[in-house]
């Protein structure tokens, strides 16, 4: 199992937090993602056999927020 | 038809102004209901015989935004 803290900007309130952590709790091998507004990041655990480190980023973008790099 | 412009707190994003417009629209009463992040308000066209001013403030404060009265 692997944690990872991805920087993302744009996130402003409690409706962008759902629509990041959803976004990733639906991928297979996510075991938990919380977002921190304040730090404008999400701690994210996964199983890297099963999910990989583009694919959290990808689904974070696709819900419309930067993943600073 | 009357016109009112209402001041919200709050909104910060896209999901926020779909969140205070669609409750708005759901009202009996309300023709329409346009945000403005910007401007951090809503300028509302409803029918004051079918729904009333504290009715629209009420829709707004259940969606977890303040009115500035």
């Amino acid at each position: 199992m692997e944690n990872q803290t991805i920087k993302v900007e744009g996130m402003t309130c409690g409706h962008c937090k759902s629509s990041v952590e959803g976004a990733l709790n639906k991928l297979d091998g996510v075991d938990s993602a919380v977002v921190s507004l304040e730090d404008n990041q999400v701690a994210v655990q996964y199983d890297e056999s099963k999910v990989s480190s583009s694919e959290l980023n990808e689904a974070i973008e696709d819900q419309g927020y930067d993943v600073v790099k």
